[in-house]
Parts: structure tokens; C-alpha cells; sequence
């Protein structure tokens, strides 16, 4: 039977309470479905930091390198933010990003008819939210050279970043794009800022470039600053979005808080070809950590974008996505989308809960 | 008695109808509170470039300089989009801004009881939203060089901006934060990615470093996804926000649709010295120009911000502050925020009725 060998970022704050929570979901979807699932197990992030003193060690990317894909908790703390740049725990992910390659990071933002209240949008906006944000991860001004701090011609200090894009950096997150769009409604807004950047009206061109090639999408373009009106106006409008690394960063963000349910919330980051890497979309959330309230859901739909896009398991993907609505129609709730009516549970029963309906 | 020179820039679009409006209140309330005030109107953005071929002609940007104040209407259209970069529209106003050396752009973004129901937000959400952002304008990367087109090591074609910040850049709207803070609630959150940036980096120490000399200010920081989250989620949090250019256009944008009436929101454009310029958030609305539809208010409140802002006259504008919440408060609407038991009108009764109110 076939065999997959997953590598565990538990991470930090509440990341190793939701990481444990998946596995168990993992390990069963696989012995329904009939193949074999081996973890490893790897310290990244301020886990990492504190352990060995750096935040991503070599052994830990090389894991993620070697294996079939990487599920991460979360990762940081107000124990590092004051740490340097490369002692940070946020540098870690962005060198596991660049390892690993995984330049396309999918981030669906969904309102599931049973949280339509946790949205802070009124009821008839925020419901039939369905949208997916393709954001740029490995390129941009996250990783452009030069960078760094310097003094100008005044003798001042400055401090100074690069947004670079190159042709075939554009070119392959928007193909990602077009074939996620023709999968889902056909509809494809590229979020730029061609009316001021150079780097946005290359990569305006690109995306139109290929255009011809995706007849069957709909593409149209629009500004930065309009696309973070138009997610607070009209959700709906969107199917997917393409964007830059940093534009997606704050866009995504901010769908993902117009479903109202962050702890809900998924994401997929993968490359041309090798292992991809799954996390949900919330943070490191310290204040709640070990006190078995986090919201793991987000992390086991996680696991079912690892067993869909990494491991071609549609099947067990949709299993664990079918019981994470099952246990959510049973009325069960993590603090975090709690509402009057629901049963409140803490973390692990809400896994157990999710076990059960698988 | 005294005497005002203000410029005045229609601009394309809706901008001729809504400064026509404006300019009727500002010669009002001049000849209420006893001073003069004398109008040069010229050409900018989209008209410009129909009638002299360029975005600002050097004579719009000179009548700028020498007068006491400027107020936009506003520019851009489709017709002149695929212009080339320094043919379009929004190059003039940043040229404008760049001219006029105005760093310091304030946008509030104030949800009225009377147009709560306008937001997309939850009743118990928008209702009390009053935050200014403060905007750093002339800087960062619609500025920074180098950028353009070039081509990398292996022959690929890349575009590329630079984000930079010198330290007295930062200062000095850093000071304008605090100061506008004070004036306030006497709460800053400053947004920055020093998560990830060595310009936020910079920007975060420069702004930390002020803080002492505000003591009666409580400085926060946020980075920018999380701002963008925050705004949906629990807008009232805010107070005072202060960011660089880019991270700028999108909170604002964001903000400003939050409180579901952008065509009620002034801005104001300051510099260290010499004159303002002032101008509604909302663009030029090419579908309703022409039509005798547009709000006029956010163009009213700019005039009124300029009045205070601008020329010192206090009064003045409170007089026009004022006018617009009677003459909401007498149940006049415009379409874009017009509701179930008001009485919708177009631009220039709007325009009439807040001059009754005056
Ligand atoms: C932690 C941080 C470096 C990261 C980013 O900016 O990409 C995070 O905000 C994200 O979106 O995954
Ligand atoms: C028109 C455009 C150049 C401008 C900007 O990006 O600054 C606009 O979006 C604004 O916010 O005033």
C-alpha cells in the first residue's frame, strides 16, 4: 500500500495543541482510505530558537525538503520580537518558504453558512463569501536585493527595501492563478498597482499576456488600494485573486477576517514540483497557548489541503473536510466562534469531535 | 479684512460638478466671517492632458505654490488608462504632491449616526468608528529609486521600485501623528512590516524613539496584515493611525469603506510649510459624471478642512461641518447614500441645501 512520510511543525504558542489534533485526523483518514502515513517531527520557529538558536536548522528544512509534505502549527511570540532579523521566528518561515521553493500560496476565504454571525459584516454581505487568494510567496520585496540600511548623500540613515518581479516569477503564480480560477468559477481579478509601480505593470502585462491562453477565465485587474475597499463592500464579487507577496499578505489577511472565523482558515504554499507546506492562516495566538481553547479546525482543513494538493488523496481530503462540517452541525465550538446555542469545547474535544465524524 | 488666494483643480470625472459645489460654500462662509477669498481654476490630470498634453502643466503647479490653499476635485478615467506612465492622470497629483511637498496626508475616516446603516459593517461595529489616518505622502516606494524595467543575470525582463525611508522622513510625520493624536484621543498605532522590512524596521525605531517626547500618548505598533484584519474586526480600536505611502493608500481605503459613505470623507495634504492641498478620498466616478449625481459632501468637508487646516479659519469650517449635518440631518441624500425615508437629490441640490444650512 502506499506510503507518505509527512513532516510536523508544531511551532509555538498554540501551534504544537492544533498540530497534535491533526495528526490523529491524518493517521485515521489514512487507515480508512488505505495507505500509510510516517511523521517526523521537526522544531522550527521560536521552538527552535530556544532549542538550538536558530529558527529554521538545517535538519528541519532538509526534513521538509525529503518529505512527500509539511504541515506547520504557527510559529512566533513576544518572547522574540525583540530578537534580531535572522534570530527571528518569522525569518525561519520566510527561509522554509524560499527552501522549499513554494512560490503559490492558496488561501481560500469561505463563510460557511453555520458561522455567518462570527463575520462583523452584516449577514447578507458576509454570506456565500467563496473567494481563493493566490499570493506570491517566494518573490517580491520579501526577498528583493538590495535591502538593508544605509545613510544618503545627507548623511542621514535610511533604511531600504527592493520590489522586483521577474518575467517568469510572474508568469507561473499566474498560470497557478488561471487553472485555480477555471476550477472554481472562472473569474480572476489580478490586484496590482500598475498606476504608480513598475514592478505592478510588469506584472500587469504578464497576466494579461496569458490571457489568450485561459479563454475560459474572465480576467479583469484592479488597484491595490480599490481591492481592500471592494473585500469590505462586496465579498462576493470575488472567485480568485492574484496578487503579489506583500499585497497578498494584507489582502489575505483581511479576507480571512471578513469570514469572521480565522480559526477556520487554511492554507496550501506550493512549488513547481517538490513537497509543499500547509498551515493555517492565524497566528501563534501566546495568550491562549496551553490552555486547550485553540480552534484546530483551521489545521485539519490544513491537512486536508495537504492530503488534496500534496499528496493527491482527494478522497481522505474530502473526508476530513465533510467531518469538520459535520461537527460544526452537530453544534459544536471553540471559543473563538462561539455563539449563544452551541456547545463550547476546548481544543482536543473539538478534534474528537471531527475523529468521530470521520 | 483678510484675503485668500485658493486654487481650485476640477479634475476629471465627477471633479467639475463637486468642486462647483465646494466653491459656492467657500464663498459663503468667507463672506460670513469677514474675509476674501479669490479663485484661480486650472487645469489638471485627465483635462490637462486633453488640453495641453501633459498630467500638470507647469503653470496648475506654480498657481499651486503661490496660493494660500489648493482644492482637488479629482482625477483619472478610462479614457487615458493604457497612457503611458508619465501621460497618466495620477502622475500629475503625484507630481502635485511631490511639488507641493506635502508629506503629511490626514484622512479621517468618521462613521455618522445618521450613515451607519451606509456600512457593510454591523450596526455595534461601525457605529462610533472615528480614526484619523496619517499618511506619509511624498516618500517610501512610489518615490524610492531606483526603479523601472531592466533585465536579470539570465536575460529575463524584470520591473523594480525601491521602498526607502530617511530617518527625518519618518520624523517628521512621525510628529504630525503624535501631534494629531494628541489633538484627539491620544491613542497612535503605527503600522509598519518590521516583521519583515528594513525600511519598517527603521521606520518602527524612529517612531519609538519619539515616544518620550509624548508622554501624554499612548504609541502602539501593528504590522500591516494584522492592521488590515483589525479595521473589519474592531475598527473603534483605533484612534490615531500612522503609516508609510503604500500601507497608506490601502488602510485608508480600507478604512474609509468602512464607514460605507466614501463619498462623505475630505483629506487634507500637508507640508512643513507652504500651502495645503485638499481633496475628497473618493475618485472621479467617470460612470456618474456629468449626471448631476455625485456626493458632494466629501468635497464640502475637504473645503472645510482647508478652511481649518489651510488658512487657520476655524469658524469658517466649523460652519461647513456643521451645514452638512443639518442638511443630513434634514433628511437629504444623495444616491450613494441615500436610504428608505429620505429624499433623494443630486449633486447641486445637496450643494443647495447644505448653503441653507449655512
Ligand atoms: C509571519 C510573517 C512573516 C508572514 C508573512 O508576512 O508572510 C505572515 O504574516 C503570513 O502571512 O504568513
Ligand atoms: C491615484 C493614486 C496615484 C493615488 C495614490 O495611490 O496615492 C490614490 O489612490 C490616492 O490614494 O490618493
Amino acid at each position: 500500500s502506499k506510503s507518505y512520510n509527512i513532516t510536523l511543525l508544531p511551532g509555538d504558542g498554540i501551534g504544537p495543541e492544533v498540530i497534535s489534533v491533526a495528526k490523529n485526523a491524518l493517521q485515521l483518514v489514512a487507515s480508512i482510505e488505505g495507505f500509510e502515513v510516517a511523521f517526523e517531527e521537526m522544531p522550527m520557529g521560536g521552538a527552535a530558537l530556544d532549542a538550538v538558536g536558530v529558527p529554521l536548522p538545517a535538519e528541519t528544512l532538509n526534513s521538509a525538503k525529503k518529505s512527500d509534505a509539511t504541515l506547520l502549527g504557527a510559529i512566533g511570540g513576544y518572547k522574540w520580537d525583540k530578537n534580531e532579523k535572522h534570530l527571528k521566528p518569522e525569518t525561519g518561515l520566510l527561509q522554509l518558504r524560499e527552501g522549499l521553493q513554494v512560490f503559490a500560496n492558496l488561501r481560500p476565504a469561505t463563510v460557511l453558512p453555520q458561522l455567518v454571525d462570527a463575520s462583523t459584516l452584516k449577514k447578507e454581505v458576509a454570506e456565500g463569501v467563496d473567494l481563493m487568494v493566490v499570493r506570491e510567496l517566494t518573490g517580491g520585496i520579501y526577498f528583493g536585493k538590495p535591502r538593508g540600511f544605509s545613510t544618503n548623500e545627507n548623511g542621514q540613515e535610511i533604511g531600504f527595501n527592493t520590489e522586483v518581479y521577474a518575467a517568469y516569477e510572474i508568469d507561473r503564480i499566474a498560470r497557478i492563478a488561471f487553472e485555480t480560477a477555471r476550477k472554481r468559477r472562472g473569474k480572476l481579478c489580478s490586484v496590482d498597482k500598475a498606476n504608480v509601480l513598475e514592478a505592478s505593470m510588469l506584472w500587469r502585462k504578464i497576466v494579461t499576456a496569458l490571457a489568450s491562453e485561459y479563454p475560459d477565465v474572465e480576467l479583469s485587474h484592479m488597484y491595490v488600494d480599490n481591492a481592500a475597499m471592494q473585500l469590505v463592500r462586496n465579498p462576493k464579487q470575488f472567485d480568485t485573486i492574484v496578487t503579489n507577496n506583500i499585497f497578498g499578505d494584507i489582502l489575505s489577511d483581511e479576507a480571512s477576517m471578513i469570514t469572521g472565523s480565522i480559526g477556520m482558515l487554511p492554507s496550501a504554499s506550493l512549488g513547481a514540483a517538490g513537497p509543499g507546506l500547509f498551515e493555517p492562516i492565524h497566528g501563534s495566538a501566546p495568550d491562549i497557548a496551553g490552555q486547550d481553547k485553540a480552534n484546530p479546525l483551521a489545521t485539519m482543513l490544513s491537512a486536508a489541503m495537504l492530503l488534496k494538493y500534496g499528496l493527491g488523496e482527494e478522497k481522505a481530503a474530502q473526508r476530513i473536510e465533510a467531518a469538520v462540517l459535520d461537527a460544526l452541525n452537530r453544534g459544536f465550538r471553540t471559543g473563538d466562534i462561539h455563539s449563544a446555542g452551541h456547545k463550547l469545547v476546548g481544543c482536543k474535544e473539538m478534534g474528537e469531535e471531527v475523529l468521530k465524524s470521520i
